[in-house]
């Protein structure tokens, strides 16, 4: 059964019945437990009511499994969701591809302004966040980790601006980018060790975000605990011989 | 009038109506006429038959114009649309937001899973190939130059692949994907100049979609004539020492 080009001539109401009447969605999601883009996929996953199977990649540095490379043969990364055996790839994608798949409790304000809003600091974090991130712990001189402190601090600077007052990045209501930066912040407390500072003391609304973000059920049920990420960061550490 | 938010309360035709009694769409592009994203943005723009009105910045190098400074103040760059006063940016985000607010001749399948796949390979091409033609023109040895080539080459493999025997990425029709590639293409007779090769040698159906997409009213109207661009390419090069 092709459920995303069938839904095209079905309504929603008679979708979800369809499924329903199959027992579940066929979801599985192919992951690894410390990338942060397959935990923000998660976070989606639950906040729409999806029920889904993980299938964790044991190994990916030595061996990546068949139907890894299968489904994401130009990248042959994590995430990739399975959809009815269709795989869907790159976290934004997918998660984008949830919320029109799924529309009830939507991720986005249906403004199609507001939207390319969303999509603006959505394109803003996949470029900048992570990488500013991993070049702070993975900087040895001193000079080096300064650089890359004050440059992921910087990046944070417009991400606390556009947050502002508001209780979460889409306004009052968990939506797109807050989900596709969560996904990222069990990384933050790895940064802040290694960078050797506090997001908190710079941008005290954007770290009351994470806390309120973390505190969702949601998040905490999808998100990797940030004490074994920051094991997992040293170790790395100790492998490249940083220290 | 708040076009854009306005419209979630309007059908598409009374939006339409309430446009056409203004006399035209209020739509303004700040653009720079080498810019490939901006191309891309003007045959989008043209394909759906929206009027718009270009203002072109005269010199991006020394001195940005102020209404580009607060349209876009994080990336401070061209492409920006403005829709009512409202700025977009970004080219691809852009072109998401005209296919939202501009319904009529869709730019995507109405397939949720088609769309997935589209998106994918724009972002493919938006982080791959402008670079990769950038480190061909811009390389000065000739073991440079041809690994630049070859990543170039490589990069096409997997759209060549995509694109297939289709007439378009999109299908029959002219689309998204379509769109985004071509603007850069106004580009790629530089790239073989200063690379020393032809695309055509090694993709001859991917230099027959170039051929066919050229040929079209919204592709001629919006692309800066390639002798142009290569011209611009010889300076620039010029200008760096590289020849």
């Amino acid at each position: 059964m092709q459920i995303s080009c069938f839904s095209q001539a079905l309504k929603y109401t008679e979708l979800k019945q369809k499924i329903s009447e199959m027992g579940k969605d066929d979801v599985k999601l192919l992951s690894m437990w410390a990338s942060p883009f397959c935990m923000r996929v998660k976070i989606a996953l639950v906040e729409k009511d999806i029920a889904y199977e993980e299938i964790l990649e044991e190994d990916l540095m030595n061996a990546k499994s068949e139907l890894l490379l299968k489904s994401n043969p130009v990248h042959k990364q994590v995430p990739v969701l399975l959809h009815e055996d269709k795989p869907i790839v790159d976290s934004t994608n997918i998660i984008t591809y949830i919320d029109e798949v799924w529309p009830e409790k939507p991720l986005f304000s249906s403004c199609e302004y507001e939207k390319s809003r969303a999509r603006f600091w959505a394109d803003y974090i996949d470029r900048k966040v992570y990488p500013a991130g991993h070049a702070v712990w993975s900087s040895k001189e001193k000079a080096e980790v300064e650089a890359a402190k004050k440059e992921f601090l910087d990046i944070m600077f417009y991400l606390d601006g556009t947050l502002g007052d508001k209780e979460f990045f889409n306004g009052d209501t968990f939506g797109f980018v807050d989900i596709l930066l969560t996904g990222l912040t069990s990384w933050f407390p790895a940064y802040e060790k290694f960078g050797g500072f506090k997001l908190e003391d710079h941008y005290p609304k954007l770290a009351a975000w994470i806390t309120r973000s973390w505190a969702r059920e949601s998040v905490s049920e999808s998100l990797t605990i940030p004490e074994k990420i920051t094991n997992f960061v040293a170790m790395m550490r100790k492998m490249y011989g940083i220290e």
